[in-house]
């Protein structure tokens, strides 16, 4: 294998071939529209040897998927250092960076995935799988959030507020994706914003969410990006 | 018909009383955990009986959260009076009702429906059969916002901050209905309050925003459900 000789690809290889052939095309259309002979002919081979390392259409789309939903996920890790807003603000862009190479294939993904062909479907334990990739890449998310928040046990309002936020941050994506008529960059800005303005929502009412609001803003230097919000935001919360 | 005799029921008339049987056992447990069996016994009728109604399973279980997706729209209708965030506070207040009610079943509408067995997929046109319900639902709070906000064509930065308040909304509604630890009458202020937040912020970068804002406010009382929340946007936004 290492003398230099052409060789033929080794299963692994040809799957990632396929997976990554797959993963570019999703990236222009919905998989929907994405045919395996397309698949077939983009990798350079016949659409029965594609059966021969995926027995089916929906098993190479949810490998694919899974793929895209793990390198999602990679992106939300963030060294614990520095301003939280700077933090949370360099993973929404990496977020939007993702959104923006996969456009197609996430806004499939966020929607449940693609149209199940009948007499294949793809469910896990009684959800759907793509419903499962997703809430994979959401759980990703939320425990990364806590993590820089320093909180274990998150109160049922910060609950709340993460993942609503999250929900918050794929429906601007999304809508961003149909016609982007926002620079993304100002949504980037947005979204870290938004977070700071649920939490201070969630603030009005309760002791610990302002506890918490306090000490996100504790260490933020008035260029940061929840600058401009938060200093009236804090009024808000006291 | 009208003669007093015990009659059987007639074909619309067993049609409605299944899908009321359906969504009430809907409202206890997941659509996938509620079989027909149970249905045709709370029915009073055999099961062969429930198929002369509906053809599979999944044509009652459609016809069920139709029902139910048009019940929850018709909720979003609100008289054109009085100031705009009792208007709001209202109409939520009706969706929450809306979710308590329907509990398990407006979870698995959510999350895409029920899982699909093999061979009966439910699909319309490419989009499963639920996100179109869904996607129905949404647009039709999306239209009555709008009218309410009295804009025919919103632009683009307004269009975004409706669709993501709707999808936190129902987000703060899935997370409310597992384990209920917030109250709901909390929740449905916040998320009024959510709204003027989501504007405020985008009102930062856009003077178009700004306007709409301070346009929404114009009519507040200081007692409404804004009312210790805006004041203190209204000084962001400007």
């Amino acid at each position: 294998m290492t003398t230099g000789v052409r060789r033929r690809m080794g299963v692994e290889e040809r799957r990632e071939q396929l997976i990554g052939v797959a993963l570019e095309l999703f990236s222009r259309r919905s998989p929907d529209a994405v045919s395996i002979d397309e698949i077939a002919s983009a990798a350079g081979i016949s659409r029965p040897l594609v059966y021969h390392y995926f027995p089916g259409k929906l098993s190479l789309y949810e490998a694919a998927l899974q793929r895209a939903a793990d390198d999602l996920a990679a992106r939300f890790v963030e060294p614990h250092e520095g301003p939280l807003g700077a933090r949370l603000l360099r993973v929404v862009r990496r977020f939007f960076d993702f959104v923006d190479q996969h456009g197609p294939g996430f806004a499939a993904l966020m929607r449940g995935g693609p149209a199940v062909p009948a007499g294949e479907t793809f469910t896990r334990g009684g959800a759907s799988g793509t419903t499962v990739l997703v809430d994979g890449v959401r759980q990703a998310a939320y425990v990364q959030i806590l993590a820089h928040l320093k909180i274990d046990q998150p109160p049922a309002r910060l609950d709340l507020v993460i993942r609503s936020w999250l929900s918050l941050a794929e429906s601007t994506a999304l809508v961003w994706l149909d016609g982007r008529r926002i620079p993304r960059a100002e949504l980037e800005m947005q979204l870290v914003r938004d977070f700071a303005a649920l939490v201070a929502v969630s603030a009005l009412y309760d002791d610990e969410m302002a506890g918490l609001l306090r000490h996100m803003l504790a260490d933020e230097p008035t260029e940061g990006p929840f600058a401009d919000l938060i200093g009236r935001l804090m009024t808000l919360a006291s």
